[in-house]
């Protein structure tokens, strides 16, 4: 069990990071004790910023010495609390943000060695310089960090082609709760010394090390896109869509969004300067991109599969973006739904994965599992359907308090939607983590095996339970 | 640690798992007592050989109880000893040989749910039926099982292209140390609920669970395959080569191959019906081979590629396979140099990599080093360059006895070899696994701070021991 950081200690962490390396100040530590999404506010007993992974080593060895908890943060815009201290005030924040070089960049091998602290959007920019792409964006770009985004194995809008951080980490290098560097940022392609710690380290959320740096790997700049909005009928065919233009476009296809009707309503209630790309209204709509080399032709590709597509009736419309500004347009409304739905009243928000064969079951059956349990309740799933995680909102019966009605049943109705996900073999958190928010949730519901076998990793790797304690499991 | 099993445990063992289940007779264990290669030779108290899940499951739970050790054990192909028990006559073999079924096939999906005992060679067929493909396959097909692969992340000659096991393992089942089945079959394409547990037994050759079934990565069956035999200069124009043949063809290139004139040289001497593809002789070669759609006309593309390689002096010569005759003599060249090299003396062999950029490199400067401290020393690289993965192998000098050679100065040698690959930020095994042939030697030369992970992980999910004692790092 970790134990307040002793004054001794605070003395000997300052004396190490310096004035700009620690600060003990309530209101300039006040923005990172708090989660992005407001819900969970902490208080730490210092936070502690080096700047180099040999600083990193230091504050463990000196923390472990006296078994103080260390926990660590990037952008501080994690979705569930995983970056935030308890109320204690006895646990010490560790801001990697200071860490922010670009140690290298191997056009060849497109390849780069970054440092946890570089924001997402700004490494973007930096491999852009050299015609290069990392291929993983999300809405948090502007402040989500390379450590963080390793540490939660972030997906996003490009996870269909590019995999989640966990296919894009070519090497770690982390900080391990004995207070030694794990040196793992050689790129090898094979490697079988025994288990994959890079693995292992991608998405423990910081509860078996401090990424401290990564090797990633990149791929040629995008030259030209091809955006299409298809008006189909149901989540079904827009699987069957995802099937075909998966065989006939392989690795030109980039995204493929599902969004139901409901949802765009909602964006053009709410959201100034949109328009319904189809008209009239479809009861599904899934927004497709693809991406390559200037001389791909993908607008001539993208509407022959699309023509095939509509030929055979598998889909009820479509139109292809005819220039930047349209594809821009199109992305908007998608990205809009969160903000016109939270103008829509409040909503229980479930970011949950089955397999994708499963999804349209999913899609459709769950929300007459809801009804059943808690009439005029109304569900809405929109999202990476060929990733097979959707973001599965429920909003409470119309007409009611809102947030009256999620007080008194939202975690009942969560319980549900999460039960139904498990009985298909899904995932209780897709893309988004476990951290605080669903600790609990993670312990009651996932299997014995599983538990057991998280417990031992953690126990083997941090057996005082130093580094991020009260996040995922312990 | 692990303590010899009772008689009543046998007899426990026994009753459950029956006469096709049980074998305490010394003629029926003997196969399965030795390895592939003939260098180990372990006795066992036990040859256990369940059916089912639930027969490993119950397995485990007894040994558990008693502390009695458990190794694992699918085709007995595997190249380091890691599925042979020691010589103590204490430890129960537990062969998945029996759980054998492909359990389940999904054409739309393109995955397969197969049992840990299946033969790789059957599952290819098996998925053939279906007009699919699994994209890996390795020289001990006929032998290899789907748990042994999974457990020691396996590799091949397709690897460039799909990756090894760890890529195209969508799901698994394993019997955890405890003796609860840990169910991870389901495919999810994003699922973040805590450490990897199927990435962590990829690769953990049987000490951290029992892998019994996984749900495999199909891809279509290839209708078509372009083969090259590419004469050029050196390992460096070589990786030119790949880089530029990568960009072009992208996902059609499957295989790339480097191989040493003396390596053909030898395959010509040795191996009946063989004869050089380009006259006169190149000091290097690679074999390229393109592999897609029946109407992808991969001839005409890959000619134009190489024909505009050759137009920049890139490459010296090249011919192409007219036909699928000529292909499999152009691999045949490639899969007989293991045994031409044999036919030629005993030779130190070393399964390394290093990051891919780096491997001309250490090629190139790897032999002088070798001959600086052991004059007139030879070093032979081939194989998958693109992967960073070379087979190098040394031959003690000319006109000396080669066994006591090797026997005086072998160990030197390799430790020479190891440490700069290590220099380099390579890996000591870079497909065969560490199993029992480089267990000390891994403990000797890898970082502590690695080490004391990988030590960390193991007495975590496995405090007892019971899982493949003596094996990677235990």
């Amino acid at each position: 069990m970790p134990r307040p950081p002793s004054p001794q200690l605070l003395d000997r962490l300052q004396a190490l990071l310096g004035d700009k390396g620690f600060s003990d100040d309530a209101d300039a530590m006040a923005p990172w004790l708090t989660d992005w999404r407001g819900k969970y506010h902490g208080r730490a007993a210092a936070m502690l910023s080096p700047a180099t992974t040999g600083e990193v080593a230091a504050v463990v060895r000196l923390c472990a010495q006296e078994d103080a908890a260390l926990v660590p943060q990037g952008g501080n815009s994690g979705m569930v609390g995983g970056a935030t201290p308890d109320s204690s005030g006895t646990q010490l924040l560790l801001s990697l943000r200071r860490m922010n070089r670009l140690r290298a960049i191997d056009e060849q091998a497109q390849l780069a060695v970054v440092e946890a602290g570089m924001i997402l959007e700004n490494f973007h920019h930096a491999v852009l310089d050299h015609g290069l792409r990392f291929p993983l964006t999300l809405g948090g770009k502007g402040s989500a960090t390379i450590g963080g985004l390793v540490s939660t194995n972030a997906g996003g809008t490009q996870v269909l082609r590019h995999g989640t951080m966990r296919a894009l980490v070519a090497g770690v290098e982390a900080v391990l709760p004995d207070g030694s560097v794990f040196d793992g940022l050689a790129p090898l392609k094979k490697d079988n010394r025994g288990y994959d710690l890079k693995q292992l380290l991608c998405g423990a959320e910081g509860t078996l090390g401090i990424v401290t740096a990564a090797c990633l790997r990149l791929v040629p700049a995008a030259a030209a896109r091809a955006t299409a909005w298809i008006g189909l009928a149901s989540p079904d065919v827009a699987l069957q869509l995802l099937r075909r233009l998966d065989a006939a476009l392989g690795p030109s296809l980039e995204g493929f969004e599902l969004i139901p009707h409901r949802c765009l309503d909602a964006v053009l209630r709410h959201i100034p300067q949109t328009r319904a790309p189809l008209d009239p209204p479809h009861p599904w709509y899934a927004l497709v991109e693809l991406a390559g080399e200037a001389d791909d032709d993908l607008d001539a590709r993208l509407e022959t599969e699309l023509a095939a597509a509509f030929e055979s009736a598998l889909i009820g419309d479509v139109v292809l973006a005819k220039n930047e500004a349209e594809s821009d347009a199109f992305w908007r409304l998608r990205d809009s739904i969160s903000e016109a739905e939270r103008a829509d009243g409040p909503a229980l928000q479930h970011d949950v994965s089955v397999p994708v064969d499963l999804m349209p079951r999913f899609i459709a059956e769950n929300p007459g599992r809801l009804a059943a349990a808690f009439p005029g309740i109304r569900a809405l799933s929109f999202g990476h359907l060929g990733d097979g995680n959707v973001h599965h909102h429920v909003q409470p019966p119309e007409g009611v308090d809102g947030a009256a009605w999620l007080a008194a049943h939202g975690e009942d109705a969560s319980r549900l939607v999460y039960r139904h996900v498990l009985e298909l073999g899904g995932s209780i958190s897709a893309e988004h983590g476990i951290g605080q928010l669903k600790r609990d949730l993670l312990a009651e519901l996932d299997s014995p095996a599983r538990l057991a076998a998280l417990r031992g990793v953690k126990a083997g790797l941090d057996p005082a339970g130093l580094f991020n304690p009260g996040k995922l499991i312990g």
